[in-house]
Parts: structure tokens; C-alpha cells; sequence
């Protein structure tokens, strides 16, 4: 290790811009350049502990720096550092600097970076720092307190921050234990922890809080590395599968909605535990915890009466992000980490697509373009081609595309039926696992259609013109038929209906055509694994060149990573709650038209 | 009640400038003035209801207000209202406006305004604040989320507040039961309450935490009443009568530091009980607490280990401000009330000291002046004469000046002599409440030691000098003596010495004479009972002209009160925290002779 962390003496605080990127680290005037690139959460390699021997820290650098050292020149007249190159663990800022960092050193935020999702665009500014400090022990003439020692120094180095009461319990001791020489853990600007300086990792975990599925992503937050993901269903399902009707038990069953709140809680420290175990690290070394999910999964997570989101107008109790501390929830992580629940858009509209916006930076795209979330409700944002401006509804698909109220229907496990093709005019079925089949699910079941309508054997109204079922499996293992009946046909008629009409009132308010789209992402497990091609011939989407429609998988929870790596991603998304507007699909006059004329198969 | 609240469709906001005191109220453009009024804390009485048939709220106003109404007119034309008038109830401010309230309505800050402190020059401005809003409901076309639609009505008041999680839990029934017509209890910028437009009073508790005995002062903070005063003696003396063997127990027994927190946090308690009892209010209309005291009672209480502020160089692990929830601290108070612990100024040096600069405005006072606030430490606060900065020091004057290790030494209890006279040649006492006696305290040994010097029983050095003992009651209902050894001159003098240099010190510091004293303010229970003649003739104080030592009362327990009801003043606080020097008494080169002497009798 080289010297690092900033000396609470120097009082001026100065900016590194780091290319490629073009991140701002703001740091003591004077600081060495490698403690800055390191105090930024980029982890540097230094073998030969910063003695100059090495020369692995070869920078390219301009602006306000020190004179070369004597290390340098050599360096330079051996030829092992270029011309404008400086070694990062010589060279300090003694002002306005710019640095270009080896690619090998950039492990930052284009690790998480994923799907057709869009986060390297983020800067990687988390809102947990780990900050390193060296400071002065107080004596007879310098008897300053504790903490606003420690205050006083972050401020030197430009952090506004304040202990949080209970670092203050012993923070005396602690102080002294590591002869105040330490790391300073930072949520937000509030200090929740002090540390050895080598103790690692900094963790944060992301939560994508579905109605049926809890998706959680575990982070290093000094590097953006990935280290678990993790997932289950959600338990809630089994006091109702659908919002309405565990909106419904947390009103009407005693105790209702701790109960539901205690579930989904349970679940997330099943699951930090899990991730923990997984990647070998530390509850206790989780800092954050963010999250995304449905008005009605925040409401319920967070203990808030969710009543008002069944009746009309249908309004949530909130909508904006909120900062809280996670041990107010009882997760089991730092004793004093904090939680950041992202803001959503509006009772139907939540976290979770405010997380796809945020994930495709929709909200700064060009040209008219939608991006749809399928699900029980699907979520449908349409972009204003000139304005730029986002339209954002809900519509109520119903269950029928992920298994629901369907004869053979399941969810997308192993053994679901996913494809169904036409090979040399036979039918043919893949299963999720090559497993022997089970169930047909949601993508299995668009292409059912889309197949029964090349065969013939499905009229445009939707009446299965011969025989009461389109057969895919004989028997299955449980001795049962796997079909398609009229029965189910009408169900999966209603959902495409709904969400055809969904398509065509944003299309209408943003005022163009299908033809006009520019593109149309597909966010959420089921709109990456269906057939696009199929989805349009049996209307579900708009007919548009294929390749313009484009699938960008689980954006929602990348949002939630987003806001854990990326402060700037926070603010963007205070941005997008306040101007995206949200249609309410009830108030449309046309509605009922509309979605009349979308029930046929073209 | 007249119509109330600010409707959240007005978007932007005025001031108004009250008179006599000059407090700005910030409200919404078109607001009814009785509203602002009322909504900065002062109660006007409307007996008919704000329809303008009582002519009660008649105040002068000038500005921009809205036109005569015809109510006002008829007013004016009956001569019930005077030229430069206007009805409150009637008219509406639309832009920047100065009004004049009659006295009667004017309860405000200077109903706390005590013995010498000058509270009434800071503005009326509790950090606990009730605005009534009248919300519009939420419609299909106007479906904003219920915090949402609150704190944006705030915003359109000018006020900046969010909703803290507690409230979330049922905002939506609650705001609902009322119609969305309701009062929104503020701490800071947190709403921490939602409650019924005419649900009172709003109270605040001042604690001032002494080491010896601990005062609560219930306020209303809408009206700056002080409902009650409550006080007991601090229980945690059973675990060591002085700071430092409190510390000691809290570092050596298994549990100390809890056992000592739990100790003041349940007598805070009692004292809430008792309080809210005498004023009959409910202890949940406690919306904040306010505390100060020195920096081993403040560390004591917040369960921060204290052993640092024992072992040089007596750093404390904090001496900043500290914005807490009362709940964190298990007071029984509005569960999410507020904390506020007043910022102080070194490790001998606490927020007691704070609040006594603040409630005499010490600060920015003129000219060359001591603060004194007699205790076991004995804090002493000089200001400079032109540049009018603060030096503040803690001299250990021990307890002898509160009874302690004096042979008949008291508290200043019942029965306690406090007075020594002679009269007609003869030695006279007085007791406290006139009881049989039951000892001396401090204010009757300082007499006891002038009187022993007026009659030539003791030489300048100490020395008594006829018999053993100075007797002053030849027997109690204890059958015992009650008089002043020579062993009792000997601890006095050591504590007199020691407040003496401490004087001395400071007056060193600030470079003037004695004699160059503008004035010299005497804080706490003892400087305010002891006859301060005497106290000079000793050589406790600097023997200037008896009308320029001016006893100022417990004006620790005003400032943590001024806290409570002005927002300027905990700014205030903070300023002074950062400017004012702390010396360290053992560090002064000379100190040991300075002290010895001090030592002597003149």
C-alpha cells in the first residue's frame, strides 16, 4: 500500500477528471494521485507498494501537477514511462487535473453492465463511499473532538458528512484502536461507520421486488463487480396471487399487513443471506440496500396501508423515493446501512418502470419509441418523437401470459414449454431444461397461437375452428393432455387485448403510427424470452422490422443497481418521476373501442 | 374558525413582516392574514368564526393586501374599524405585507423571557411548527399520491418538509377520516404528524441535564407559554457525586455506561410525566425535546463512551449539535418526535456554557465582560473588549461551594443557611424557607467567610484565628454544631483560588484590568443566591461596582428553551460553537502561581 487517505491539515479540496469516462473526483490539493483514483472506488495495482519500482501505475496526465520526482525522471530516461505519462503513485494534484487510467484498471461501473440495458453511461458514484483518512491525534494543543475531527477532515477533502449516533457510541475507542488512521464508511452524507483502512468489501445489494418473483443482486461497491445474484418467488403469492387480492387480505385479515410486510421481508434476509454465502463476503459489509417494485410491493414492503390503491381513484399513499435506514425494516445487514426505495411514477406505473427507464435511459433516446414492461399489469412508456417527452400507463394483461387461468398453463420453470414451432409442417415443442414437459408458459402459449394461425386451425375472432383443443403434448408424465382449449384462447384474447390497447392509447397520445416507431423495448423475464416475430403476427405488438424491436431484459432491477453504483442515476430519476405523465387507461374515452377491435387475431 | 389552510392549487408565496418584533411569516400568495397568523404560531381569537361580525381581529395593515371587503367597509363606515385597519379574517395578503397585532394576541417569545436573559430578541420560531392545509382530495384527473399531494402543498406554502416512514404507515385513512383537511405537525423538515385542524396544544420540553440536578421546562410552541417547570436531582449521583467518578463507573462496571444512560433517560421521563400532569397535556403533544448540559452528562446520555473526556488530552467523542429522534433515546414523548442536544464547546467546556452565551446574548454583547457559571467546574467566559470575540475556560472549583467535603455543608436545600449577617455587631442566618437549620450551603459559607474577615477571626492566609470553629448554630434537632472549621476555610479557599485563577486567566487573556469590566453576568443556581458584595470582599469575584455583576439565573436551562422556540438561535449556537477559543487552564504557563495567589484572603 502506498501512503494513502488525506491529511486533515490540507484544507483545500480539488477536481480530477478520470477518462475514460470523464468521472469527477473531487480530493485534497496535494493528495497523490493514486489515493485519489483509489478513494474514487477504482482499484489500482501497485506490487511494489507505491515505492516507484514498478512503474504498473503509469498514467497518462495534464493539468495542475507536481514536478516529476526523482523516480519519474529515471523512469522517463529509462523509457518505461511515455511522454505525458506520469506514475500515479508519485504525481500529485495540486489542482485542476485530468488522468487517463489504463483499461485494466477501470473495473468500475462497466461491470454491471448488462442485456441491452444502458448503465455505463452512468458515472460510477455510489452513494456508499469508503473513505480513507489519516488523522492528527489530538493532543493538549490540537483537542478538538472526536467526531468533529473526523468531520473536519472529510471536510478537507471536500465531503460534507455528520456521525450518525450510533457511530458516536465508540467512536472514541475505535479512533484510538486504529491510531486514527482509518476508513470512513459514508451512506448518503451520513457517516455509519469507522474501519481498518484494508477492511473490504464495501457491498450493496439491489432488490427487484416483483408481485411473483424477488430478484436480488449483490454489489461491490468499491469496483461495481457483481458478486451474486440471487432469486426466489415471491412468498406473498400464497395470500394472493395477484395485487388485488393481497391488497385485499392486508385489509381485511387481522394483522394482514404486518403479516404480508413480515413475508417479504423474511425473503430479503433469506436472500442477503444467500448472496452473502454466495460471494464469501459479510452480511455486516453491506452498506445500502436498494429497491424496486410495484406501488403496491413497495406499499406492502414498507407497512403502508395499501387500501386506497384498490379503491378509486386509485391513488398510492406515495409515489417519490424515499431514504431509509434498513435496520428500520429489519434486514440484516450493516447495523446502520441505509435503504433507498426508488421513486415510482404513479399507482400503476412504480419503481419498477421507472428502473426500465432509468436501465434503457429511455427518458434521453430520440425518436418516437415505447418500451414495455409485460406482466400481470404491463407497464407501456411511449416516447413523443420531437419533444422527447415520456407517456407512461398501465394495463390490466391479467395473469393469462404467465400461466394464469390457462388449462395447461405454468410459469417459466423447468419443463415449460417456451417454444412451439412448425418443423417441415410438423409441430414441435422445446421445453425451459430440455425437461420432459409440464406446463406451457407464457412465450410457449404466443406461439401456440401464432402457430395455430398458420395451420388454420384459429379464425381471426378467435373461435379454434376444428376440434376443441390445439394438442402439444399427448401425456405428459402426470398422464395429462397439454393443450390449447377455446377456453383458453378467450383468456389469452383478453390479455393481448389489453395490452394492444394499452400500445395503441399511448400511440394515439403521443400522436403516430406503429409504422413511425422507431423501436420498442422489451423489459421483464417474459418479454425476453417470447418470439417477437410471433408476438406481432398475433397482434401483441406492433408490426415493426424486427430488429427494431429489442430486448433488453430485466431493466427493472437494473435500475435498482443503477441507484446503488450511481448518485447521477438517482437524480435522473427524481427528474424522470416529475415529468413523465401518466394516462389513466379508465379515463380514456376510445377505451372501450379499442379494446373491442384489439380482441381479433389481426 | 374561519376558513383555514393554504389550498395546494396557490404556487407561490409572500411574507409578511409582524409587528411589534418584526417576525417574518412566509405563506402563500392570497392567504387569509388570521391564517398566517395562526399558521406562524400566534392563536387570534375570532369569536364569530371568521365571518366578519366580531370585528375582534382588527389589526393595522399596510402592503399588499386585497381590496376592502364588504364586510370591511360596513365596518369602517360603523367606525368599528379605524382608518389603517383591516379585519384579519378578511383580508388576504398578495404580496409583501407589514401588519400590526394588538398586544393581546401577542404571546409569543416574550412569554418565556426570564430574569436577566434577553430571549425576547430572538424571533419567535419553533423548529416544531403545525400548518393547517386544506387539500384538495384526490380525483381520476388529479391522482397524485397522498404524500405527494402533502408535501406539495406545503411546497406552495413555501414550506420544505417530507414524510417520514411512521406516517406513511396509515397517511392515507388518515387524511381521508379528515377530509383532507388537516394540521401537519413539522420537526425540521420532517412531518412527522398528521392530526386535526384544531387538535392542541404543540409542546416542547427543555431539559438542562445538570450533574448534580436536572430542570424540564414544558412549553407551548404555539404560543411560547411555559406550561410547567419541573425539576429532581440527577439520580445518576448515586454512582459517583462528581463527573469523574461517574466516568469511572461507566468505564470499570460491567454495564456502567447503560446503567447511567437508563438512569437520566427514566428520570427524563418521570420528569415528562410530571410535567404534562401539572399542565395537564398529553405527553404525545410532545412534538420535540431540546437538552443541554456539560459534556459528560451529554455522553452519559447518549450512552457514548465518556472515557476519553477522563484521560489526557480530555478530547470528548463529541461536541457538535445532534439532531436525534427523541425515541432513539426511549422518551416518552410523540413517537416520532424530535431531539435536539445543543452544541458545546469543548470537553470542560459544555452546551450548559452554550446556553448561558446564548440566553444573555453574550455573544454580541460590548465591551470587556465575564460570564460565570459557579459550579463543581466552574465555567468562565470572557469577551474581548473590541473585537468582542469570546475565551472561554473550565476551572475545577471542586464542591465545597455546594457543600461539599464541608464539615456542616449542605445543598441549597430547606433549612440550609443561606445568609450570614451581621447585625448589630451580632452573627444573624437566615435558612431556606425560613426552616430550622440543617446546614450551610455555598451562599451562607461565602457570607460566613466575609463575616469570620469583618470580625478579624481570619487572617488573610486562611488562618482561623480565635478557637477552632466559627460556630453559627450551637445546636440543630440533631443535637449538632453547625459552624465553619478551620478544615472547611481550607477547601473554600482552594475553591476559590481555583475559580479566582480562572478569572484571572481569562482577564490575562483578553488583556484588560479588572477594573476595565463593563459588566459581569453570574449564571446558575448558586451565583444567582449569593450576595455578591461578600463574594468580592473574599476574592471569589473582581471587586468591581456591585450594579455591574448582574445574576442572570439558570440561563443554561434558557438557552436549552430558546432552542426549543427559535430556530435562530440554534444558528446562532452553532456560530458561537465555532468561534469562541477554549483555553485549557492546565496549559497556561501561570497557572500554579496565579493560583497560589489566589490563595489568599486579599
Amino acid at each position: 500500500m502506498s501512503a494513502s487517505g488525506t491529511e486533515h491539515v490540507v484544507t483545500r479540496s480539488i477536481e480530477i477528471v478520470m477518462e475514460p469516462g470523464g468521472r469527477r473526483i473531487r480530493t485534497a490539493r496535494g493528495a497523490l494521485v493514486v489515493d485519489a483514483i483509489r478513494q474514487a472506488g477504482v482499484d489500482m495495482e501497485t506490487p511494489c507498494d507505491g515505492r516507484g519500482r514498478c512503474y504498473r501505475c503509469a498514467i497518462e496526465a495534464s493539468g495542475a501537477l507536481s514536478p516529476l520526482s526523482e523516480i519519474e525522471e529515471e523512469a522517463r530516461r529509462l523509457g518505461l514511462m511515455g511522454a505525458g505519462q506520469r506514475l500515479a503513485c508519485q504525481v500529485r494534484s495540486v489542482g485542476p487535473t485530468k488522468i487517463r487510467v489504463p483499461e485494466f484498471a477501470l473495473t468500475g461501473i462497466a461491470q454491471i453492465m448488462a442485456d441491452g440495458t444502458q448503465i455505463g453511461h452512468y458515472s460510477f458514484e455510489p452513494n456508499v463511499r469508503r473513505v480513507l483518512l489519516r488523522l492528527v491525534p489530538p493532543s493538549v494543543s490540537d483537542d478538538v473532538a472526536d467526531r468533529e475531527r473526523l468531520e473536519r477532515a472529510l471536510a478537507d477533502a471536500g465531503i460534507r458528512a455528520r456521525c450518525t449516533l450510533p457511530i458516536l457510541a465508540n467512536l472514541g475507542q475505535k479512533l484510538r484502536g486504529l491510531q486514527f488512521h482509518c476508513a470512513a464508511l459514508l451512506v448518503g452524507e451520513e457517516i455509519i461507520d469507522i474501519e481498518a483502512p484494508d477492511a473490504a468489501p464495501v457491498c450493496g445489494i439491489a432488490f427487484d421486488i416483483g408481485t411473483t418473483t424477488v430478484v436480488a443482486y449483490l454489489l461491490d461497491l468499491l469496483t461495481g463487480h457483481e458478486l451474486a445474484v440471487v432469486s426466489a418467488l415471491n412468498p406473498q403469492s400464497r395470500f394472493g396471487s395477484d395485487v388485488i387480492s393481497r391488497i385485499t387480505f392486508a385489509a381485511e385479515q387481522s394483522e394482514g399487513l404486518r403479516v404480508l410486510a413480515r413475508t417479504v421481508r423474511t425473503l430479503m434476509n433469506d436472500l442477503i443471506k444467500k448472496a452473502c454465502t454466495k460471494a464469501k463476503v459479510g452480511a455486516q459489509r453491506i452498506y445500502e440496500v436498494s429497491v424496486v417494485g410495484n406501488a403496491a410491493m413497495q406499499h406492502l414492503l414498507l407497512a403502508i396501508d395499501p387500501r386506497s390503491l384498490a379503491l378509486a381513484p386509485y391513488v398510492p399513499t406515495t409515489t417519490g423515493s424515499l431514504n431509509l435506514r434498513a435496520a428500520s425494516l429489519g434486514l440484516n445487514v450493516h447495523p446502520n446501512g441505509g435503504l433507498f426505495i426508488l421513486p415510482g411514477l404513479g399507482g400503476f406505473v412504480g419503481a419498477d418502470t421507472m428502473g426500465v427507464i432509468l436501465a434503457t435511459r429511455f427518458h434521453v433516446g430520440q425518436g418516437a419509441a415505447l418500451a414495455i414492461d409485460i406482466g400481470t399489469n404491463t407497464e407501456i412508456v411511449g416516447r413523443e418523437p420531437d419533444s422527447g417527452r415520456l407517456i407512461a400507463l398501465s394495463t390490466p394483461a391479467g395473469p393469462a401470459f404467465e400461466g394464469g387461468r390457462i388449462t395447461s398453463g405454468c410459469r417459466g420453470m423447468i419443463g415449460a414449454i417456451q417454444r412451439v414451432r412448425l418443423i417441415d409442417g410438423k409441430v414441435g415443442v422445446e421445453t425451459i431444461g430440455n425437461a420432459n414437459p409440464v406446463g406451457i408458459c407464457g412465450s410457449g402459449l404466443i406461439d401456440a397461437l401464432a402457430v395455430m394461425r398458420q395451420l388454420g386451425l384459429l379464425a381471426a375472432s378467435g373461435r379454434v375452428l376444428q376440434g376443441a383443443e390445439f394438442l402439444l403434448v399427448k401425456e405428459d408424465r402426470q398422464q395429462r393432455k397439454l393443450g390449447v382449449t377455446q377456453k383458453d384462447v378467450r383468456e389469452l384474447q383478453l390479455a393481448k387485448a389489453a395490452i394492444a390497447t394499452g400500445i395503441k392509447m399511448v400511440l394515439n397520445e403521443i400522436g403516430i403510427a406503429e409504422k413511425d416507431l422507431r423501436e420498442i423495448l422489451l423489459a421483464g423475464a417474459f418479454g425476453n424470452f417470447i418470439d417477437r416475430a410471433n408476438a406481432q403476427s398475433i397482434g401483441l405488438l406492433p408490426g415493426i422490422a424486427i430488429e427494431k424491436v429489442r430486448q433488453v431484459g430485466n431493466a427493472a432491477g437494473q435500475g435498482a443497481k443503477l441507484a446503488l453504483v450511481s448518485k447521477a442515476a438517482r437524480v435522473e430519476a427524481e427528474k424522470v418521476a416529475r415529468e413523465v405523465r401518466v394516462l389513466n387507461l379508465a379515463q380514456q374515452a376510445k377505451f372501450q373501442d379499442v379494446f373491442l377491435e384489439s380482441m381479433a387475431f389481426n
